[in-house]
């Protein structure tokens, strides 16, 4: 009801809070270590609703020892860049869908609804003000991450009477510079039917450290996900995953897992999918795919390659996968490959040439 | 090595900051809605390891909104009781159990090893401190929330170089007051081979919300979560699950699931199933239980109970199930009900009768 939750209206409420002293913007650092001078922190509470956004200075948050979201997770986040096109304005890629995606998880968190484009307005307004923040030069960019917690400043698994919803903002410098190393062990799970893994929500990620370090231990970068009886390849690391290949038809396809609840619905994954419809050049197909598939793939010379996707590293071709104690090599990435095209096709569209 | 993570020595080392204005403490109160005077709070960095151990004025806590459980649920907890015994002496509850698990929990998220009983030592001195929260009466008791996140102040999904544990004390009043009502549909898992089921980390309860809410829609007070193609019954809510039944060849039986990793191993479970087979008067069983198998049980008019075990709730009648759209009503509780006298037992144990 409109009572107790009522959208809160930027256009009309926005506070902005400057800050006195504003911090030199370093060059080339890690992703997500140095973040901009303002963020936006927007209140909920069950009884009042939405509260005012409010843009200040970037600094801590104070939160109740209690708060659900350090005890049960009751969290979810997005993540999405603003670019400076040639024409030098800013533009962001596809908010719409990271506003959408995040209505999703908030429903599936029990977070109350919000406004997705009152939400963009204030994510617009706060780009604004710390826009020397967004890099002049090619396809670099500053990294948007709107933040979604329960505060509820009570013990008990329960829907939370409190949240805050706040947006940081950050370089984003490289995510993975080099063509990626994947171990797969079915041991790990990352998703499973009646779960979470299609929604952004923290406990997704927590879980999946463990696994990552043992990937690391093998000298390997990510790992990639496996499901089910038959290996079925989900997820490597924190992207979608894509075949470019030969299918057993003997077709040119496309391919990546379609979204079953196991997988997350990146907005990179639906836009190198809108892409390559658009060039119907070969097949595009969202569906299951093994690793008994790509083996057999790999050994009758189909797969020309394989690569994940995600906003942060964009498209990142893999080179290798060590499974089953097998270290297979995966086709070379050139100027041809297909993650070299989309690469560019999609800086082109972000910086608007 | 001890350079990058000494443990910390509460005895040498842990500093006392008394709060200047002591609460008054309210009657009977909800769970986990009001907090004692003090908290202990200990941080941890990759570079020095753990700091001094502080207990402190109960407040918020100021942290980096790029912190790592906030976004990626890198966090997790502990739940145990302090009783006051009929000889006013304060006692823990098997507290070694809880310091055990909690280790266990902090290797799967990634999170630094701690000296248990230093822990344990730092915890009893907190204790000590607020002493007069613990309640006189009967079975009442003080809960203890142990809590242990990643403080890592930038994003990325990775390691934490930073963490804090910290401890919490609520009173714990009456958690579930009269027999529960549980709904189950398979369309939702609560926990999954190769997840973290089995640990008590954070991203397992907050992506239960949704469920539970659905539950209540039906009138029902809890999930019963079950897994897999047979539908096994796994836990309730955030409770182990117990059967009282003569088995399928007529012998009686105290059963509850093995821990294969999607079970989380509860302190309260460990201690019935000690209790039953210390009395070896029948049956003490980890095992499979499906659905399917209740159902028969409950038509053959072999059941004799359900319950549910948990630190929060101790020990729970189940009076019903709503599945496939059928009420099942359980047999009810008496005197006589094995969960009776559990909870009797436990009790006199717990306040040293």
């Amino acid at each position: 009801s409109l009572r107790t939750a009522p959208f809160f209206r930027m256009a009309a409420d926005l506070v902005v809070q400057l800050s006195t002293s504003l911090k030199t913007k370093p060059d080339v650092v890690d992703f997500g270590t140095v973040f901009t001078d303002h963020m936006l922190t927007v209140e909920w509470n069950a009884n009042d609703g939405w509260q005012t956004p409010l843009i200040r200075p970037f600094g801590d948050l104070s939160l109740h020892p209690a708060c659900s979201a350090l005890h049960y997770a009751v969290e979810l986040f997005e993540g999405l860049k603003v670019y400076r096109g040639d024409d030098k304005r800013l533009r962001l890629f596809r908010p719409l869908l990271n506003m959408e995606r995040m209505s999703k998880s908030a429903e599936r968190a029990c977070l109350p609804a919000f406004d997705q484009s009152e939400l963009l307005g204030c994510i617009k307004r706060l780009i604004e003000i710390d826009q020397d923040w967004v890099p002049h030069l090619g396809p670099a960019c500053l990294y948007i991450r709107p933040t979604f917690i329960g505060t509820e400043p009570s013990l008990g698994v329960k829907k939370p009477n409190r949240a805050l919803l706040y947006v940081i903002m950050c370089q984003a410098g490289s995510y993975f510079n080099t063509e990626l190393s994947l171990w797969a062990d079915p041991k790990y799970t990352r998703a499973w039917k009646g779960g979470t893994g299609d929604c952004k929500m923290g406990g997704n990620y927590g879980g999946t450290l463990f696994a990552q370090l043992e990937a690391g231990s093998y000298g390997c970068q990510q790992v990639l996900w496996l499901y089910g009886e038959d290996h079925q390849i989900t997820e490597g690391g924190t992207m979608n995953i894509f075949l470019h290949w030969i299918n057993e038809d003997g077709d040119e396809e496309l391919a990546t897992p379609p979204l079953d609840g196991t997988i997350l619905p990146g907005v990179t994954r639906q836009s190198i999918l809108d892409l390559a419809r658009k060039w119907d050049e070969f097949k595009v197909l969202e569906r299951y795919l093994t690793m008994g598939q790509l083996c057999s793939a790999l050994k009758q010379q189909r797969l020309k390659e394989m690569f994940g996707s995600g906003t942060a590293c964009r498209v990142c071709h893999i080179g290798s996968i060590l499974v089953f104690f097998q270290n297979l090599q995966l086709p070379n990435q050139d100027k041809h490959s297909l993650s070299s095209r989309i690469a560019t096709e999609l800086t082109d569209i972000q910086v608007s040439r």
